[in-house]
């Protein structure tokens, strides 16, 4: 027994039953400590993550790295001893980015680092060439007239700041899905745009882009920093700059993928409630997917294995979900929640790994007001490790979206994010960038978490159900 | 003036000039301190470099942006100035990396960033694949025997490693060179080399190979450290590892290029001795050529510069030389020396500046004994801007080597090298590497030592001449 659990249960034993009714009792209490400091030394989650990445690499929907990284997926938990693994079938868009190929023609002929969006066409087979208008935002791009924009290529050169939180992504990643929406609608004959990241290096960002379902949607690529500033320099010379693009990116046809799913099945009356644990098995395909979400398969498989060989049956089925292409379109999380559409109200709270491997340092929630006091209760199991309490807003992640919005709780480990842009979407996304011990603290957050939902009497209750559609609108920015 | 020089003018007052044989002069270290301070409020190194790489950018030996870097660099001198400005001609090497395709096709499919190594031919259309024999020194390749190694594809997997120095390049730099011909003495196909550079970043390092002169040359490309990581894994699982290589590299006929000089005329009786200050022009194709030598070019035109605008002639010429082909062979600054055969006795001094632009911290020389004073004397103008002394071993840079070699002393100042290898030979040498504070502080460094140089009386002396010729026999490892 820890120091810290000595205190917590002599506190519990000096205050009288009435004034402390304690959500999580002492002896989960005692296991959930004894979890978090064995995953310190544990080196599961680094194997995972090793494997996949140097075995499996690239494994964009779709493509044979995807169906590569479900046969991995399936032999790993097998391996590991999860209970019920399996998969379901997942129908994903498969999207080739082929060669892409970027230079300033004039008035500096300089070739640039760039890589397409997420979905975009390519270009004609003679390319796309024409002059450049820049613009620093989204609604600076909505205020040019078609005069200023028809048959030009629209630069939208937005620097994207460094935060803990990843705040700065949201902008970006704004007009990363819809600067080619906007200036498509103005006439523009293709989109640039600084890359949604903040490497300095030369690798450029890539990620979705949100398809406007008409014909005629433009080529978008971006740019690695360095180069949106010789481009910028360019521009900013006063002389009027041509940029010419020849890429031949473009849709293949639909394919199918799967989200892998294994089990550490419950026992006892609450056993066909469920604990969900998630992470996305697809990757974009320039990095190897070591954070983005190689960790997040790790952490989520690491926490999950030690309560499998902890040898003690948890209550609840703690229910390990790989999900299929999140990174282009959330295939696996909707098709997750189609498939379990009568079985939603058993999922009784999730927890989610997509941020990557940085230490967590928040621990928030978004649980019904009176199951509070376990998320309190919770974080005083966290905090040793470095874990602040955050707010009840926790939006979990991208592949519990679906089944939040029915309803079930979320408790949300927020990772380190300060140098996760640096790598995110990038060809740099590949394993020397995850450090053991942040990866073994995060397996030891979600390990406590996991283990105690799995086990308390109680639940996190049920959320409002809501909706959520995002189109390109203005009003969304 | 500063209280440094106070200090210093004080100091010759109280002492007799008996025991006091100045070799620097009152008022020429009064006017030394007062450049090496206004050096640092300039701007003229930081315009240099980011014009030369933003209109500019990347300029390999014959290829267009050679061409455009001299007529970028005339201009530039002419409209800073110098006088004297002229291209000498150059005949240059002219190859083309192509297209590289590498990929790992068993036992786990991969593709890998890599890069081809300068002068690498290019591979049969229908590619190379063959089984991949890892080692991790070139001691341990030439140890292997043609049975093992004929057929299949050398991997040279040493790790390089980071010292202010640099001298971790040395081992690097020699595997890069050599690793091809003792490979292909042994029958390899092809040789894979880990990069010779410390980036964790997705970027392979070029840079030029011996060439061995005789048909049958192999390929030879690096790989980024991430994908020798994923080499290295393969390997290590005791599967056959295949590797399949395209390459569309190749020599083209040879191109012309040029030497270009501006010079700072001397006045007076030592007019015709001349102090070089040299950097070169060309790059490699990767990045835009900040580090390597963008900023050694700016250095020396704005040391330079300063001289020139101070407004009163220094008593020797002091001549910049921006050399052609450094990267692929040291065209130029053999050139130069064959050009200036019959005055190489007026090369009183040499400076180089190409290791990029850290922090001078270090000042070394090799001059004849009896000017060491003269060395010393220097160094009390360059300690104040943290720089520490050196031996009289400095070597100087690649480019002054010839004339070296036929006696010309040199005065060397180091950069901090301890980053300059994240990014050498890469696609990231951009100008976003560039701090201008330590830039300004290589022009204070180069600015003292060549005002000095070019008004005091006495010279440095003569070097005894030799030879240097580097091959790839094993005794030169």
């Amino acid at each position: 027994m820890t120091a810290h659990a000595r205190v917590v249960l002599l506190a519990s034993f000096l205050l009288p039953a009435t004034v402390f009714a304690q959500a999580i009792p002492d002896d989960i209490q005692e296991q959930a400590i004894a979890l978090r400091d064995g995953a310190m030394q544990n080196s599961i989650a680094y194997d995972v993550v090793e494997s996949l990445t140097m075995e499996v690499g690239p494994r964009s929907a779709g493509s044979a790295g995807d169906a590569a990284a479900i046969r991995w997926a399936v032999e790993k938990l097998q391996s590991l001893g999860f209970r019920n693994v399996h998969t379901d079938e997942v129908s994903v868009p498969h999207w080739d980015r082929g060669t892409l190929d970027v230079r300033i023609t004039a008035p500096y002929p300089q070739s640039l680092v760039a890589t397409s969006l997420g979905g975009s066409p390519g270009t004609p087979a003679e390319g796309i060439e024409a002059e450049v208008v820049r613009v620093e935002s989204l609604a600076e791009l909505r205020a040019l007239s078609r005069e200023q924009l028809e048959g030009r290529i629209a630069f939208v050169d937005h620097v994207m700041e460094r935060f803990k939180t990843g705040a700065g992504y949201g902008v970006a990643t704004r007009i990363r899905s819809c600067g080619h929406v906007v200036a498509a609608e103005l006439g523009a004959l293709a989109t640039v745009i600084r890359s949604a990241g903040t490497s300095t290096h030369r690798v450029a960002h890539t990620g979705s882009m949100l398809k406007n379902n008409v014909p005629g949607t433009i080529p978008a690529v971006a740019l690695a920093n360095a180069d949106a500033d010789i481009l910028t320099y360019a521009i900013q010379s006063g002389k009027p700059v041509t940029v010419r693009l020849h890429s031949s990116a473009r849709d293949l046809p639909r394919a199918l993928s799967a989200n892998v799913v294994g089990e550490v099945p419950g026992k006892g009356e609450l056993a066909n409630e469920i604990v969900i644990l998630g992470a996305h098995l697809d990757s974009w395909d320039l990095g190897t997917g070591a954070i983005d979400d190689g960790t997040g398969v790790a952490i989520v498989i690491a926490a999950a294995k030690m309560i499998l060989e902890s040898g003690e049956s948890p209550r609840r089925t703690i229910r390990v979900v790989l999900f299929a292409n999140e990174e282009f379109g959330l295939s696996g999380a909707k098709q997750y929640a189609l498939d379990h559409a009568n079985s939603i109200d058993q999922h009784v709270v999730g927890l989610e790994a997509d941020f990557g491997p940085g230490a967590v340092w928040k621990f928030s929630s978004q649980v019904a007001e009176d199951a509070l006091d376990i998320v309190a209760e919770l974080h005083q199991l966290l905090e040793p490790i470095g874990i602040e309490r955050g707010d009840n807003k926790s939006s979990g992640g991208a592949d519990l979206g679906p089944l939040r919005r029915t309803g079930m709780p979320i408790l949300g480990l927020s990772a380190d994010g300060t140098e996760y842009f640096d790598y995110h979407h990038t060809a740099d996304d590949t394993l020397d960038k995850v450090d053991r011990d942040d990866l073994n603290q995060n397996v030891a957050a979600y390990v406590t978490a996991a283990y105690v939902a799995a086990n308390i009497e109680r639940n996190f209750g049920r959320l409002t159900p809501n909706a959520s559609e995002q189109t390109c609108a203005a009003e969304f920015d």
